[in-house]
């Protein structure tokens, strides 16, 4: 399978994860826009782009099954989150409701907008292990107040790699009044996503990561009587529109100066591989292999997993509590001696070590990763097991 | 020298001066990077990408004759103005002097801005024809007032095309005790550009236009004593960064989100590839054969040169009034009829068609341009000449 990709095949490429990895296939596609832009720039940025935008958002929109209008291609889900979080006009003391398990750029965002206007991030404490769905709602919940006025929540976790149940916390949410917001960076091409089931208020997702476009490919979704609330993050010729479309959340949006969207563009080819290959089912396979392959992992290091080791929590991301008090350069050493490219991450005191599984992964990468980590905790001291 | 682009064949390309073009071999140097990337995302994206990154600055900065830390590569002027707008505080009634010759998107951009701080935008009239610089920086100083904070200026304009005095404006504005932001999105590659003598506090400059990097490549320089004032467009991991590099200033505005950043560093093969072709000497070609050739499209729309027909005022650009009440019909049917691609822009209520000359423009593309405008005014009523 790794022959589909372009990647290094001297490197142990357990980190999906972060970036992706663009098949041939779709990067071929990729480059043909680039030349088409190149032919004659003018008629491609202005004219003719923009109807091939438009077939783009609707091959996503129909993978993601929403309105293409409601969709606008972003370069990446901390652009989208950071244009939400500078638009959601909080009051005083308002709270915006999250868990401790967010990706680190966008506490930083929400962190920064909530303290301008006054209001608070509440990071809500989970307890890990998750012991179940039900624990992990109830336990949210408890971060609620009078005040929350907004819930912000990842669908599948960054660092520690776990599917929350954002379907319920959106119902709840509901409920209570609260606008909400799920940060999808990781899941479209990696778990079913039905946008007219989860009924987010706002969505992101990456398409760079599972749904393995080149990078800077992602979207922002809006559900159409929450559009207006949103001024363009940077300011373009779609801001008080001379020549306005039919959409006003596409001309403050999806335009803000030049620049090479042809990675926007390469979606109905990534859509069109993954059913070719059919992408479900070597994901079925990558899924449950992980869950065979990683309580080898927590034996190695003696920990539990974050949650019942189930589908309901686990894609194809597991993330295992890791002892070393030198992470970076604990990874640095998997890649530099061993060429096994893995993420050690921190969240709050803890560092994770992330394996991702694509279907270029095979059980030998596992027990590659196990045998290097043996080797490292035995002959230095960045890590103890 | 067509030859050297990728640019259709079939088309007159008299409009280089929206984007740019981009030579096969510069669009060679962008894929090899993107390949580069696609091998394995983790190391470009985060290690070695941060060294090539660096590398291109160090190219850009020699260009431009600034220190490399003071630059950050950003999408595009858009992009970088809108930081700045963003973040220069301004107080009620506060004002930012420009002209009424400035990018449309950018006097949305301050108009945005100066409206949520209570301040305002001066768009200076500008009397055209510019009879002379004296005149011009006369007229210009007519918008200062004692609320002026800020100046904000073109160094070549976009609809009109026209070199500005910014150096002799950045210098009084000095004088003043005025900011100054400079909107160079036309200059690099096109006009000499030294920063070290502009003196500009901020500058912002394309590189995908006369530089003809790919697309989405520009750049933001500030001053050092300035670079304190300005937050993140796009909060992300290097606001309140865990791990701060030596700049504060490329912490806050290099990294955005995933992206694929392989435009910006095509930098380094835009600048051998203008030395290896001896770019000022065709550069200084296109400029003579555009002041020759210039005042055949004057005569045919029997209107004067914007400014004194020289190369204080004018670089590889040429605006010329135009008589339509159809600009975008015009520009239209000259592309779609006669395969002529040329810009017809509005700045106020006047209408102005744009000429470039670059490399691959020859005498005959403005005979061509001349004889297909004359038979869209005897054949339609889209123009009157």
């Amino acid at each position: 399978m790794k022959d589909l990709f372009l990647l290094n095949r001297d490197v142990t490429y357990l980190n999906f994860g972060s970036f992706g990895a663009c098949p041939k296939e779709i990067f071929d596609d990729y480059i043909k826009w680039q030349y088409l832009l190149e032919s004659d720039p003018v008629q491609f940025i202005t004219v003719d782009g923009i109807d091939h935008l438009k077939k783009s958002a609707i091959s996503l929109a129909k993978y993601i099954n929403c309105n293409y209008q409601d969709l606008v291609f972003v370069s990446n889900p901390t652009y989208a989150v950071n244009l939400l979080a500078k638009n959601i006009s909080l009051s005083l003391n308002d709270e915006v409701l999250s868990t401790n398990l967010e990706y680190g750029a966008l506490d930083r965002t929400w962190n920064y907008y909530c303290k301008k206007q006054g209001a608070k991030y509440v990071a809500q404490p989970i307890s890990l292990p998750i012991a179940s769905k039900e624990q992990f709602i109830e336990e949210f919940w408890k971060g609620f107040s009078e005040n929350t006025k907004v819930v912000f929540i990842s669908q599948i976790t960054s660092t520690t790699g776990l599917i929350l149940p954002v379907k319920e916390i959106c119902e709840e949410a509901k409920k209570r009044g609260l606008i909400t917001i799920v940060d999808g960076a990781h899941v479209p091409g990696h778990i079913n996503l039905d946008l007219s089931k989860l009924k987010a208020d706002f969505y992101t997702g990456a398409c760079h990561k599972w749904m393995m476009t080149p990078k800077g490919c992602s979207f922002l979704y809006a559900k159409p009587e929450f559009q207006h609330m949103l001024e363009p993050l940077i300011i373009s010729w779609g801001y008080e529109s001379d020549n306005p479309s039919s959409s006003k959340f596409f001309d403050y949006h999806q335009f803000n100066g030049t620049r090479d969207f042809s990675a926007f563009l390469t979606v109905p080819k990534a859509v069109e591989f993954m059913n070719k290959h059919d992408w479900k089912s070597i994901s079925s396979r990558c899924k449950s292999s992980l869950l065979n392959q990683a309580p080898k992992l927590f034996d190695l290091l003696n920990v539990e997993p974050l949650a019942p080791l189930t589908n309901e929590f686990f894609g194809q991301l597991c993330s295992v509590e890791i002892n070393t008090n030198f992470p970076e350069k604990l990874k640095q050493l998997l890649f530099e001696k061993h060429k096994i490219e893995i993420p050690i991450m921190l969240q709050g005191h803890k560092k994770y070590i992330r394996i991702s599984y694509q279907a270029f992964n095979e059980i030998r990468d596992t027990e590659y990763l196990i045998y290097s980590l043996k080797d490292i905790a035995s002959t230095t001291r960045l890590l103890t097991i």
